[in-house]
C-alpha cells in the first residue's frame, strides 16, 4: 500500500533552481570576492559570487588552496582580545545585548562565508570536496586545524541526522547512483556492473544509503546487507557468483558485510552507526523472521599488531589465529583505553559484542595481508545495544560471547600493549 | 518533458522512519531528561529522550514552560570567566587546541541540546513551535532574548537557503497543505475551499511556496500571484468572483497580491525575499510573455502615521490621499533612516521601487481602517534589483517612479517625523 | 521501507502529451469527420480529427445526439449478409486469409472509430461520457443498445482489470481528486470538507479508488472503510462527528460502510467486486489484527418489496422488521432466480455471506424511506469466497448465518414472489 | 517549474498487487485448466488460475507449445456455421438481442480467454512473450495466423497509442531498465555501459522510449537521437568517443540515428511512427533552436538488390555508390508499389521525405555487408508530414530532395524490378 507521497512530492524542485546560464567573469582574486560576498545583500547577486568563489577554488593549484586556507585560517579567524572583552562584559552584565555582542564575536568570519557559500544551488557538495582537500593537507599545515574545525562544526549542523535520508540501492536505483556505488565500496571491491548486481539484485540481498537532500545524487555512506540462514563465516561464501539466491522470508540472520564512507570530506561526520541501527530497526519490521543481525567484518589491524608483538603467525594454524585474534579484539587497546582495532572501535561503541571469529574466512589479498584470512562477526541485539554502550564508553568495556572469550584466554602472546594508533573507519579508495 | 527524478525518489522516506510505537513513560523531570539526553550515546535512546523532551515540553503550562526556559537560559547558559580565561589563552598561543577549546566554550550548552533534539524525528517543527512561545514571552521576560539568539542562529543554519525547496501550490496539491494555506493567508482572508481554489485553479493564477525538507507538510511561507495584462489598481478586480480567467500566454504582468509567513517561530529567519525572487527568475522564463513583475500591497501604517501627524484623511479625496501615501511612502522615516511602512521596507530592501499608487483599491475593513484603501504597486525588475538593493541599504535611498514622485511633492503634509515603530511583516492570524 | 518507483517514474508523462494549442476550426459535419478519420493515416492529423469529433460531439444538442447515434448505429454497423457469406467460405476453408475477412467483416465499423477516437490525449474520459449520454437514451431508441454494446466491448478490453490502479485516497491527495470523493459519494452524502475529512484523516479510517491511467484524475469507484472493534451495527455510530479515532493496531474488523461507482458511462463495466476484495487482501496484510471484514449496508428494496408483499410495516416492532429483512434477503428472488435486492446481488455475488441484521441502524431520510433504517452486515471471508461465490452462483444459494437463518424463519410474511426488477448499484446522484 | 505529479501519484501501485505467495500447485492439463478459467467468476480463483497458465506455458517444451497452439486455434475457435446462422438472423431482424449472439458468436473464444489471462499481474508482459513464440511458429504452422489474427487484435486494443507513455531514458534511469536498452539496442550495438553512457548523459544526446502501464519495466521502442550543427553525413562521427559535448542551446539539428522495437511479440502493433512525431513535437518545443528533424539511417536492403540487380558494386567509388543507393531508394519498389527497402517503407509512411545520401557513411561490419557503407538522412518535417504521407499512401510517391534525385538519374542501373521481399523494421538480435 502507499505512504504519502507528499513529500518527495515536495522536493522534486530542490536542485531545480536555475543556474546561471553561461558563466560569468569576475577578474577579482577570490579573497576580495570573499570579502564581497559578505557584505553582499541581494539573493540573486550573493549566489553569483558564492558560485564564482567555489568554481575559482576548484580552479586553484596547490599552492594557491594552501593561500586561500591560511586566508580562512588567519584574516577570518576571530578577535581574541574582543572575545575576552566580551566575555568579561558579559560576565559583569549578562544582557541579551552583551550576549549576542560576544556571540558574534566568538565566531570567526570564516563560518558566517561558508553559510553564505552554501546557499548558493549545489554549494554543499562544493564545501565537502573542499573540506577533502583541507583534510590532506593538515598534517603538513597542523595549524588549518581551527578552520577545519568551524567546517566541521557546519557540517554537522546541515547534516543533521534529522535531516537525513535512507533509501534502499536496488537495481531499479538510477545508474548515476549506481556507479557511485561501484566507485565508493571501500571493503570488497565491485569490479563489474554484473557484479554489482550480484550484490543488489537477487532476493536474499539489499543495500542501503544514506543521502541528504541538498546532494541528492550523492551518497554519504552504505552498507550491503545478505539476508542467510544461520551465521556466514566467509566472506566467499557471501560473494559466490554461483550461489542461489534464497527467498528473504526464509532467511533468519541480516549480514552486513561491507560498509563504506562515501565522502572523505565528511570525516568525523559520523553516519555509520545510525545506518546500522535504522536498518536494523527497518529490516526487523519488513522482515520479521530475521532473529539475528550481524556483521562479517575484517580485522584491519590484527596481523600488524601481531608484528609490534613480536608474534608473528605461520597461518597454518587455524585455531592458532583466531586465539590471537580474538585477544587481539578484547585485549589489544590504544592509548584511550578503546581497542586498538578501527573497526572493533566502531561496531563496539555502537553497541554490538564480539560474537564469534573465522579463520579462513576472507581469501583476498588485502584480507590475508591485514589479519590473515581471519573475520569476525559483531552482533548488534536491539534489546541491548543502549546498554552495550553504556559499558563501553562509561567502562571501556569490550562485550563478547564466552566462546570468544574462551579463545582469547588460550592465545598464545605475551602482552597487549597498544603498538599503533588506530585509524578511522576506512573510506572510499583514494 | 521530464526532469530528472532522482531527488523526489530519494527523499520519500525522509519521514517514513520508524517511530517508537506507543509512548514510553519517564518519571523523570524534564530538566533531568535534558541533562541525561547530553550524555546518551546510544541513538535509538537518544531519540526517545528527544521525543520525551519534546512531548513534554508540549504539555507543560504556561508556567512550566517559563521555569523551562529560565533553566535553558540560566543553567545551560555559556561560562562567561572561562570564555575569557580561553580567549586570552587563544590570544596569546592561537593553538588548534586552544581554538576548540574557546570555541567549545562559547557556545552554550542549549545550543548542543537542541542540536540533539533536533536528530528525532519530526523534531524541527516542534522546535519551531518552541520558539514561538519563547517569541510570545521576550515582552515579558526580555533576557530569554539570550536563549532565542541561540535558537535563531540554529534554524538559520538548519534552514539555510540552500535547503529550501520552492514547490507550486495549485489545485492538484495535497488538502494536507492546502488546509494550511488557508489557515496561513494573513493579507487576504481566504474564507472557504471554493475561495481558495478561485486563486489556485484558474490559468491566470499561480501560488508558490517554499518548504524545508525536514517540515514537508508545513509551508513556510507562500505567494500568490495574478497574472494580468496591465498593471491592477485595486485588489477587488483581482479577487472578484464573476472575473473570466485569460491564457498565461496572453498576461504580460505578473502581480503578487499577497504574501504571507506561516511559521511566527520562524520570525527573523527571512524568506520572503528568497521567494519572490525565485517566483520572478522562474516565470520568466516559464512565460517569456510575462514583462512586468510588480506586487499589490498594502501600506498598513498610512492611517496611524496620518494620525500621528495630526493630518487626518476625511476619504473624500482620492488624490489627496494619493498623494499623502505617496509622502508617506517616500519621506516617512524610522529612526534607522529606513521607511516607517513595514511592507516598503521590505520590498524595497529587497531592490523593489515604488511603482505606483491607487486610492480606492482595497474595500476590505482592514484595508479601510489601515490606508483608507489606498494600495500600493511596488515593481521587480531583475537588471536593477542589485543596484536598488545597494542604494537603499548603503544610502538609505527610496527609489520611485517619478509619478510617484510628483505626487509626493504635492502632498499636503507638514512634517514626516517617525512616529511609530514599524512592525514586522505581518504572520499568520494569531 | 520503499517499493521500486519505476513506475510511477515511467507515468508520469502520460498526460503530458502536448495539446494542439488554440483550437482548430474544421467546416464539415460531424460525421464526415469521422469518415475522414477512418481514413487518416498521419497521427497528429489523426489526432486532430480525433478531438474535433469529440469537441464537436460535446457541443451537439440532445436531437444532434440522437442522429450521431443513429448514424453510429446504422451507418458504421456490420454488413449481415456479406458476415454470412464469409462465415460459410471460413466453415468450408478454415484458411488465415478468411478467418481474417471473416474477423474483419464481423466488427462494425464503430468499433474501429471509437478505436481511433481513443488515440487523442483525454478521450478516454470523453469517450466515458458519451456512453453516459448513450445510455440515458436507451429506453427511448432501444435499437442504440447496439451501438452500446460495441462500446462496452471496447470499455470491457481498455479498462481490463490488469490496467487497472488502486489507490488509497486520503488528506494527503489532491484537492483535484478529493472535490470528486465528495461529488460520487453514493450512499452516505458527503456535505463539507470536514465532512471528507472525518472519512478520511482519523487513523481508523480508510478510502481506496480504483483508477485507470488514461484517466488518472478520475476515480473510477472508491469504498470508505472504518476499522472498528466488533461489527457496527448502525452508521450512525461510524459517522458520528464526536466519536474519537482508535489506532488502526487496535482494531479487528474493517468495515465496508460505502462503495460508489463514479463513472456512470462505466455501467456493466463492474469494478466493486475487484476492489472490495483487493482492499480485503491488503489490509489483511498490512494489519494482520484485522479478523473480520464486514459491510454495513442499506437494504434498498425492503420496503418496496414489502409494499408489493401487502406486508406494510409500522416501524415500531424492531425484532419484527428485522426479520423480514432477513427474509427479504434470503427468499424474496428476482426473475433469475438471484436475490431481488440490488446490493445483496452484488455483494452475494462476490461471494460474501449475509452475516447479521440491524434495525434502527439507519437514521437518514432516504435509510428510513428505502429500509425503514435497517442495514445489514455481509461478511467477507477469504477462505470461502470462492466456494461461496460458486454456491451462489451455480445453485442460487444465498449463504448466511444460522443466526440470520432463523430471523427469517420467523418473519411474518404471506409469499415472498418478485415484484420488482432488481436495479443495479447506485452510481452517483444524477 | 512542476508539473502536477497527479498521475504518477496514482501509479506508483500498478504492479504493488499483491502476487499469491508460494506457488501453488494444480494436477491438471493446461486445456483443462483454460476452460476452467473461462467459467471462473471469482477474481482471485481467476487470478490463480491464469498464472497457473502462464506459467505452466512458459514450462511447456515446444512440442507441447505447439499443442496448446492447436488447442487454441482451432478446439476455442468460432463455430462458423453458427455465426452464418446469427448473420443471416441478424441480416433479417437487426435487433439488439440478435446483433449481441451473433456478436458474441464471431468472437473465437480463445479472444475471451487472454482477456481473462491478462487479468493477473504481470500478465500482459507474459502474452507478449507467447505471442513471440507463435511468430516463430507461423512459417512451419501457418494455420496458426488465425490464433495470431486475434492476440494481434487484443494487443492492439491494450496498447492503443492513448495508453502508451513515452519517457526519456538518461543516465538517471533505473539500470534494470538501461540494461534493457543495451540488450535490444538493433542497430547500432552498445558494448559497455560505458558505451552506453555515451549515448545517454553528454548534454547532446537523448533517448526516449515508450512504455506501458502494465509493463513498466519494458521499454516498448526506443529512439537514440543526436543533437548537431548540421545534418552529419556519417554514423562514426556521431558515435566516436573523442567528441566533445555541445550544449543542446547551441544545436540546430536533432538526429534520429537509431531506432530499436524492444519486443518481438508486439511485431505488427506498430509505435515507431508515434515515437519519432512525438520526440519531434517535444523537442520542437523544448530546444526551439532546433529547425531541422533527420535520421541517419541504415539502408539495409541495398547490396541485396545491387546483386539481384546485376549490378555489383566495387566499393571503390564513393559517387557511383551513392548514385545507386540514390536509384534504389527511389525507383526499388516491391510488389505493392512501395520502396523495397524497409526502413524508406518507414519512414516514407510516416511522411518524412529523402533528404541526403552519404558514402563512406557506416564503416561497421554490418554497415559495408548491407549498404557498402552508404547512408541516408530522412528528414521530418512538421509542417509537410500530413501531406507526404498522402501522397506516399495513396500515390505510392516517393518524396525526395533535387539534389537526390539528380544522384537516382544519374545512377548506372539496367532495370528495377522488385527482387526481395521486404522484411519488416529490425527488431532486437535474435
Amino acid at each position: 500500500m502507499l505512504a504519502s507521497t507528499t513529500l518527495s512530492d515536495l522536493l522534486s524542485t530542490l536542485l531545480d533552481r536555475r543556474p546561471f546560464g553561461r558563466k560569468f567573469e569576475d577578474g577579482r582574486e577570490i579573497k576580495e570576492i570573499c570579502l564581497a560576498l559578505q557584505t553582499e545583500s541581494d539573493e540573486t547577486s550573493g549566489w553569483k559570487l558564492a558560485s564564482t568563489i567555489l568554481n575559482r577554488y576548484r580552479m586553484l593549484d596547490r599552492d594557491r588552496k594552501i593561500a586561500f586556507f591560511e586566508f580562512l585560517n588567519d584574516e577570518l579567524d576571530l578577535d581574541a582580545a574582543r572575545v575576552a572583552d566580551l566575555a568579561n562584559t558579559y560576565g559583569s552584565d549578562p544582557s541579551p545585548k552583551n550576549f549576542r555582542a560576544l556571540s558574534k564575536a566568538s565566531e570567526p568570519r570564516r563560518q558566517a562565508l561558508f553559510r553564505q557559500l552554501n546557499e548558493a544551488p549545489g554549494a554543499t557538495a562544493q564545501i565537502v570536496r573542499l573540506r577533502r582537500d583541507l583534510l590532506a593537507l593538515l598534517e603538513e599545515r597542523p595549524e588549518f586545524a581551527r578552520t577545519d574545525h568551524d567546517i566541521v562544526h557546519l557540517l554537522r549542523s546541515w547534516f543533521n541526522r534529522g535531516f537525513l535520508v535512507m533509501r534502499q540501492i536496488n537495481w531499479e536505483s538510477p545508474a548515476s547512483i549506481l556507479e557511485k556505488i561501484i566507485a565508493y565500496e571501500a571493503v570488497h571491491e565491485i569490479g563489474t556492473w554484473d557484479d554489482l548486481r550480484r550484490r543488489l539484485q537477487p532476493t536474499d540481498r539489499r543495500c542501503f544509503a544514506f543521502f541528504h537532500p541538498a546532494m541528492p545524487d550523492e551518497p554519504l555512506i552504505f552498507v550491503e546487507v545478505a539476508l542467510t540462514c544461520g551465521v556466514p563465516n566467509s566472506i566467499q561464501s557471501v560473494l559466490s557468483e554461483e550461489r542461489e539466491a534464497m527467498d528473504a522470508e526464509d532467511a533468519d540472520t541480516a549480514v552486513f558485510y561491507s560498509i563504506s564512507n562515501c565522502q572523505a570530506g565528511l570525516a568525523g561526520v559520523s553516519f555509520g552507526n545510525s545506518l546500522i541501527k535504522q536498518v536494523v530497526r527497518d529490516l526487523s519490521h519488513d522482515l520479521p523472521n530475521i532473529r539475528a543481525f550481524v556483521t562479517l567484518s575484517p580485522i584491519p589491524g590484527l596481523m600488524r599488531w601481531l608484528k609490534n608483538e613480536g608474534t608473528p603467525h605461520s597461518g597454518d594454524d587455524p585455531r592458532g589465529i583466531e586465539r590471537l585474534a580474538a585477544k587481539y579484539l578484547l585485549d589489544a587497546k590504544a592509548a584511550d583505553g578503546l581497542p586498538l582495532d578501527p573497526v572493533a572501535r566502531f561496531h563496539l561503541g555502537n553497541g554490538a559484542i564480539v560474537h564469534a571469529i573465522h579463520s579462513d574466512a576472507d581469501h583476498s589479498e588485502s584480507g590475508l595481508v591485514r589479519s590473515s584470512g581471519v573475520m569476525v562477526n559483531y552482533k548488534y541485539d536491539l534489546s541491548r545495544i543502549a546498554q552495550n554502550t553504556l559499558r563501553f564508553s562509561k567502562r571501556r568495556e569490550v562485550v563478547a560471547t564466552s566462546s570468544v572469550k574462551n579463545l582469547a584466554k588460550r592465545a598464545a602472546v605475551a602482552s597487549g600493549g597498544p603498538a599503533t594508533l588506530p585509524i578511522g573507519m576506512r573510506t572510499r579508495r583514494e
